[in-house]
């Protein structure tokens, strides 16, 4: 057993409430020397799949045998189920609704088990806060060593939610979606970096973006190299392409949200 | 003197600011192991009543022992004290201006000391920042094994606010109100587990809520029982009536306010 | 070594994303036993100025030795260079774009290198996200022990912005500007301390405040003195003038922004 467990915590859970802090009591009175990580807690209450995607952009950032515990999880207290996760050297402790979509996509999937086992939970376990009483109690459960069998049976049939990807149409251009906006404006897309590359192998430069029909600029290797106030295109931290205006807030001032329609082509030059 | 004591941090600094992280540094300092845990910042500007019942819904999730340093404090640099207090097993660093009022009506008080040993205040204090001069600092005194009894005199006299209470009205309906808004627009009442129990106890089920004299819904035990975008009323993760919106934002919808009426009465089922 | 170094990280990165929670995954691989401490992520977006205003009032609260990260960062992916400098007993690693303008002119200079050497750069180094690739990558090593030389080349030139210095007019009055408003709306001046002291070495409280032509009360000794509602300005806690109003929020009220006038006079009392 590590001596200092790393959990990470990512929720929908916001900061204007003591939930995530109540998250970490738990777990640290379970394991007094686990590290504590907050990855983000302001994902769209209920937005499953922005969850996962901003979850599989983290978890490659930590140490192997990192715990990962997300919560975004509108079934609460319904009948969907808790499970515990091993894609790669990550664990995971989550809901099982998809946000292990994206993780699950990107990496190994090495065991996926239901938890049942009540003595890890928190009892009573509440109606409406599943995650203080299920996921973080399983979490520090997880990190202070008690092996992952215990905590239930293997199960097969995990969700996973469809993942947009984009799509090569008739005329040769890639058609994807803004998936994310970031704090700074910029607008994550499906289209990732093996997209691009299929299509542009040698020159990325030569693409050229539009974003809701609208001309976007060029794919380029820096945010400078657009121009103050310019936009561009660039394959961004997560390993997708975003589309950004240099120094300015793209989705604020063109009014994107999540779901606008992006197209890549190929230039003339 | 626990190896990794932990101390929390209950504020309304905010997150703009570096008031959260300066204190920490004051800790830190003091008590390198310490274990330090944000529970929220958020809490309206001066808030102490809204800051004291978050504060109470957090601490029964920390191990014994734990410090919890709380300062929404409009009060800043004038004459009220600062206290230091031991209820059940936790220990409170706050200025005495009511924060603790739900944690005192909720436990048992053992100890409430004044902090005035200069000694443990970080010189010279300031006037507008004693989160940094008094509270971090005393806290961190406390955290590396300073005995409370060596910051200052006991006092029999700290300050309690009247917690808002339901009562039951001639025709046998609860009527309490709303303290507290959550993140997802659920509302949070004074209703407690132990009223709705005294008013049904076998079938909690057969009770129906309004707000504000809008119906909204009946007693459920899980939010997915009312239904997407239908209203509930659930005994929440706080031990109170909350007023939900199923997969909705209630507060929003609805324009509710902290303040508003809340009613409980007997069904017809 | 120390056995629990301290990090503390400032950015304008928010918190809707997972980018601070990576950088910490970053850090804590290179270095388990780092200690994390976030001093604020809500600098106004590429506002590098205010960021290091912040950093300054934050630093000096932290122990000898700590390593502080701020990133706050429009030419990320650019020519301008990362750097890692010593001033007083305190590390920074940061872009060299005038970051540590406030440190430097409060503290003394002790080195200033370019960070240069790959090897304690997370590789690949992406064109977007310097925050995790260059700056927690070069402060994780640093934590774990790496000497400051190991990174790079000496530097004379680490840019250093101008910094707002209040000034004496024809009439004897100070005037300077707003250089941060803060989550309670007090207005943060450029007017230090020893400006005040200098104007009025014996009663601070005979000056009277305008901020934008318009009277905002007298230098108090706290918030309270000025009255509810009522305005004044402070000595506040990072050293600087502040102008308030007591129990209010004084720049919302007011529409005061960063860069607003300020003149403090000699009053007649």
């Amino acid at each position: 057993m590590d001596s200092h467990p790393i959990v990470t915590l990512l929720t929908d859970f916001g900061h204007q409430d003591p939930f995530v802090g109540i998250m970490k009591g738990v777990i640290l009175g379970l394991c007094p020397n686990a590290v504590l990580v907050d990855l983000c807690h302001e994902t769209a209450a209920y937005d499953v799949l922005a969850g996962s995607f901003l979850l599989q952009s983290a978890v490659r950032f930590f140490p192997r045998g990192t715990i990962h515990v997300a919560v975004v999880d509108p079934g609460v207290g319904g009948p969907r189920r808790p499970i515990l996760a091993q894609i790669d050297d990550h664990l995971y402790v989550v809901p099982d609704n998809g946000l292990l979509s994206y993780p699950m996509h990107h990496g190994t999937v090495r065991m996926v088990r239901a938890i049942t086992s009540q003595e890890y939970l928190l009892q009573p376990v509440s109606a409406t806060f599943h995650g203080r009483d299920v996921f973080a109690s399983a979490a520090g459960h997880l990190a202070r060593g008690v092996s992952p069998e215990r905590f239930g049976p293997a199960v097969a049939d995990a969700i996973r939610l469809p993942i947009p990807k984009p799509r090569l149409d008739e005329a040769g251009a890639l058609t994807g979606q803004v998936v994310w906006i970031d704090r700074f404006g910029n607008c994550i897309t499906s289209i990732a970096r093996e997209d691009i590359e299929a299509l542009a192998p040698s020159k990325a430069g030569g693409l050229r973006v539009l974003m809701n029909g609208r001309p976007a600029g060029r794919v380029v290797q820096s945010f400078g190299e657009a121009g103050p106030g310019q936009c561009g295109a660039i394959l961004g931290s997560a390993g997708y392409l975003e589309v950004f205006m240099d120094r300015g807030n793209l989705a604020r001032e063109w009014g994107i949200g999540v779901g606008a329609a992006v197209r890549v082509e190929k230039g003339f030059s």
